[in-house]
């Protein structure tokens, strides 16, 4: 079975619901993770898909380590092979 | 303060770690993740920032998912400010 899917949706997503949830804007978030926030943007509408450093730099802003920020990513995903 | 670091060491390692313990080749975990074993390699020595759907993949190709991958990734990581 071929490993299918796209996260960036997803991913986007949870930036944007922790972000919310911490009042700050995409603006702010971008200052606190020195990233651009027109990039900050494009993440949150799912368009790019972030790398590990800069998810790592995100889920920092956010106040969250990696674990947390991926704790709710927890749907299996298919191996290509049994 | 700043966000410094680089997560590949440590997400290499993990990757490697999990192979290992499946007792599958890099060539074996590259056909199961549908991806280059040479981009798994360079991976595993963190020479190269995976994106997150390759990410996904390779978790998927090591029977985990995202949440379970970065399960060990607690450390915080500081935010510029604030």
């Amino acid at each position: 079975m071929v490993v299918r899917g796209d996260v960036r949706q997803e991913v986007g997503a949870r930036i944007r619901e922790l972000r919310k949830s911490l009042d700050i804007s995409q603006e702010e978030l971008a200052d606190l993770a020195d990233l651009h926030r027109n990039y900050i943007g494009s993440i949150e509408r799912g368009e790019r898909e972030a790398g590990l450093n800069t998810m790592a730099r995100l889920a920092g802003a956010l106040g969250l380590s990696l674990a947390d920020f991926f704790a709710p990513f927890r749907h299996p995903v298919k191996p290509r092979r049994g």
